[in-house]
């Protein structure tokens, strides 16, 4: 590491920028706020909060946020040089900068050759002077000023004297931080690396170096790991790696890596612990699953499903884990699975606070789980299940609800088709008919279910099924074999859950995991238990 | 990049072993050689099928494949050194290798002194003799042996030497390769570039290093990218990155870097482009959606829409895309506009073979699959219902059979459950009407349509499912959502077929499948159409 290596990175939040590119990304201002109320608890240096000049929701945002307190980040407005042959004032675009009333702008302007005579259709010259003036006016105005150098990388590959010039317009001006981006995403690490080092050479070490990188070539967070590693004090990223095409750098991934691999600092001390929870709510707000693999902070990261992985991990805790997953606020899993050997079932009942019970229940769990996922539950994705199963078996457990009869009908005559289910159940002791239809039969069911539950759970309505998978498991006995249905749920917060069920009847298997699915968010749950993802 | 660089990367796919530990993955042994027959047509070096030992779901496996033909690919046998204390051929699970019958096999061991003490509990010198003895017992048996060096990079970070010793004692018994493993994945680019620097200068440039690494620190790929570039001429990985908590380097990221970026070759000619299609293919037979972020084959990897995007990419096509997506058989798609269109249907009527049509028909075919795959069908893995599809638009089209009502009902009283169908239909001009029992819905439907076939078409009587999938697609719905249902089928000879149904209510798109899977099998496959796998 070189001598020059800072203590400290600014860590530049575009998620709501940048990450609002992403296909199937449509934030309210409401979800805008939301979010950045949770990046400024998490502790960023910065919070693009989106360009004004460009659309009135983003202007709408930077209203609302100039009433709120931000105790760590500051907010920042994006936008544009000004256009060719317009003084910096005479640009609407340049003024809405002005006007969304932030401390800090971020602006970005062309780099290369290229892009100023295809895309841009000026001359090189008036793109300097674009820059400088641009950079110049926002200064005049109070402003601190972040430089982004859009298509840096491939400006510099094409022309580095160029691409310096502009550099050096912007910093003339008085941008406090060049930013350097890989705007197509597709450079690898020991070239973004060499540039790096290149330019801070160019300008010496007191001018500020900062990168904003894409994925396109599977590299966006090792890019930025190379380039703070060379150099670079100031990063921009986005939370779960959203944004164009293959997204921006993860600052999931690129956060821990600063403070845990490269041993720096990215965010207030202690603050670290809390990028799980941020990286699950803010997938929440945007409405996308989760990535379960994702580096650090999925919920596979430190889950462990191979038999002999297990087994060592019991005798060393350190034998398949890079880092302790308490650091980034996660945790250590243990996935139960046809595959597993001993080891995972003994390891998963201790995760389960079976080590309190006695032993002969403790004994009946393991063997209850095992008989299950022989007739075709899997648990390995289904914790609450799990934890119902451990209840179930208690001697003191009384259940919220219990089916007696059900009959599930989908008719076709025919384009017209009906789907009908009626159910028959004890609710805390008083028996409750009902009947609904559906747009299918799963639908039908959930309906008379929510129905009968109602007007003693008024809570089921906040109850919501994330996602519903169906597997058969024994091929060779064709439509006669056992289904497997899995669901996810969430509750509107941040509280998700999943449950299993199994059987040859496949409406059967999923009124088991429905059931599941109802009962154990109406329980509450026991800390034992409460293995559910934490808000 | 060192003189030592070679020009051909020898791709070693563990998708069916390693991808096979994902949490959630659970291949079935059909699972397993339908997507081996997919990664020997896309020309992988090496298709890593399981672990003979280990479990009898992988040994039957390889007695599978054995009687197959592979065209570019060789089928690799996974197993580790013999346990403490055997000889090689007194050790089942390495006798289980030999048993599997594959000209090579790949075996691990351990590099690291923590996890020779630790976690195997026995003497360093034991480990030494336990990696030399069964690499040379397996060279004895006629195998070629890959190396695979467990925790490598830890090992060597703590105690190089001993590290390095494990290394010769394979490579003494007759290694041909050397996989340095970064089995917990948490090493950066440089770090690792430089330990297969210092390996390298160890052995000599007349050995071969392989390298194997997972993604825990976001950096799969680039660390991949990395050795390579620092002289390794083995990567292992799996498509669309499966594996263990964050999961293996992804190949379909690490194979086009290695050839649009370095420049060295990891396939046979011609075949990159067929990379998005196998990553698609890979991610129905597992059941998991896609990741559209994925880079290069990722559905929105050259999606674009931001609107100073999109007008850049008119003037200049090359402005936003880092390389022509065609090369891996993606495509550029405009998010904000339906203006990307006419060189989309083009492109999917190549795609799926349409060349022949005449113009009027086929653009007829693109636009009915377009419509659908809207409704939530997905073709690439349901060759069958596209064959169907082209048929029932031919103007002589005349159907085998014709749906006129159907009727399903479930009932559960107390313990008992009862599932039946009846259906009308018209089959060659004769209306049939029948009903029958089932253990479930889907059972009870294709019961009462096999009745209804079999007077006219006894062969029906061959026609199985092997695999029945589902998976809802709009998971915002609820138990509303559209579900997506895949059927396989089998015909007890070789010949295979896959369809699919789609639509809120599931039985009616288990309906579409079903019917779709017995059309195709009735009638005559047409040599144009045949597009079903062949065994």
């Amino acid at each position: 590491m070189s001598a020059a290596t800072p203590r400290f990175i600014e860590i530049f939040d575009t998620t709501l920028r940048d990450g609002g590119q992403t296909e199937g990304i449509s934030y309210s201002v409401d979800d805008k706020l939301r979010i950045a109320r949770k990046l400024d608890e998490l502790g960023v240096a910065f919070i693009e909060g989106g360009w004004p000049g460009s659309n009135p929701k983003d202007a709408l945002f930077f209203e609302q946020a100039r009433k709120e307190t931000w105790n760590h980040a500051k907010i920042v407005a994006f936008g544009a040089t000004r256009r060719a042959k317009l003084k910096p004032e005479d640009d609407p675009s340049v003024r809405a900068l002005v006007d969304a009333g932030t401390d800090v702008c971020a602006i970005f302007g062309k780099s290369s050759v290229l892009q100023v005579e295809e895309v841009l259709r000026t001359t090189l010259d008036e793109n300097l002077r674009m820059i400088g003036e641009t950079v110049a006016y926002l200064r005049s105005k109070g402003k601190r000023v972040i430089y982004d150098a859009e298509h840096f990388f491939d400006g510099f590959d094409q022309n580095p004297t160029y691409a310096l010039q502009c550099l050096g317009e912007a910093h003339q001006g008085g941008a406090e931080t060049l930013v350097l981006c890989d705007t197509n995403g597709g450079h690898l690490p020991w070239e973004v690396a060499a540039t790096v080092q290149a330019v801070q050479k160019h300008f010496g070490p007191a001018v500020r170096v900062g990168i904003h990188l894409h994925d396109d070539s599977g590299c966006g967070v090792a890019n930025s790991v190379a380039a703070i590693h060379a150099g670079a004090v100031h990063v921009q990223g986005t939370i779960n790696g959203y944004g164009e095409r293959c997204g921006n750098a993860n600052l999931c991934v690129v956060i821990p890596n600063i403070e845990l691999k490269l041993k720096l600092r990215a965010l207030p001390e202690g603050h670290l612990v809390r990028l799980h929870e941020v990286a699950r709510f803010v997938a929440e707000v945007a409405n996308f699953a989760p990535n379960d693999q994702m580096a650090y902070v999925g919920e596979s990261a430190f889950a462990h499903k191979a038999g002999v992985h297990v087994s060592a991990m019991q005798r060393h805790p350190d034998a398949y884990q890079h880092i302790d997953p308490k650091r980034v606020g996660n945790e250590m899993r243990v996935v139960v699975s046809e595959l597993s050997g001993r080891a995972n079932i003994v390891e998963k009942a201790a995760q389960l606070g079976l080590t309190n019970l006695d032993q002969q229940l403790g004994a009946r769990v393991v063997e209850v789980i095992k008989a299950k996922e022989h007739e075709g539950f899997s648990f390995e994705a289904a914790e609450a299940s799990v934890a119902l199963l451990v209840r179930r078996l208690s001697p003191d457990h009384r259940p919220l609800f219990t089916l007696h009869d059900y009959r599930g009908m989908v008719n076709r005559h025919g384009d017209r088709q009906v789907a009908e289910a009626t159910i028959k159940l004890t609710v805390q002791g008083h028996e409750v008919h009902t009947a609904a239809e559906g747009n299918g039969p799963v639908n039908a069911f959930d309906t008379a279910l929510r129905k009968a539950l109602q007007p003693t759970f008024p809570q089921v309505a906040q109850i919501q099924l994330a996602d519903y998978k169906v597997r058969i498991l024994n091929g060779n006995s064709g439509t006669g074999a056992i289904t497997r249905v899995l669901i996810d749920w969430h509750d509107g917060s941040e509280r998700r859950w999943s449950t299993v069920g199994a059987g040859t009847n496949i409406l059967d298997a999923t009124w088991l995991a429905l059931a599941d699915g109802y009962e154990y968010a109406l329980t509450a749950a026991q800390p034992a238990e409460a293995k559910e993802s934490k808000a």
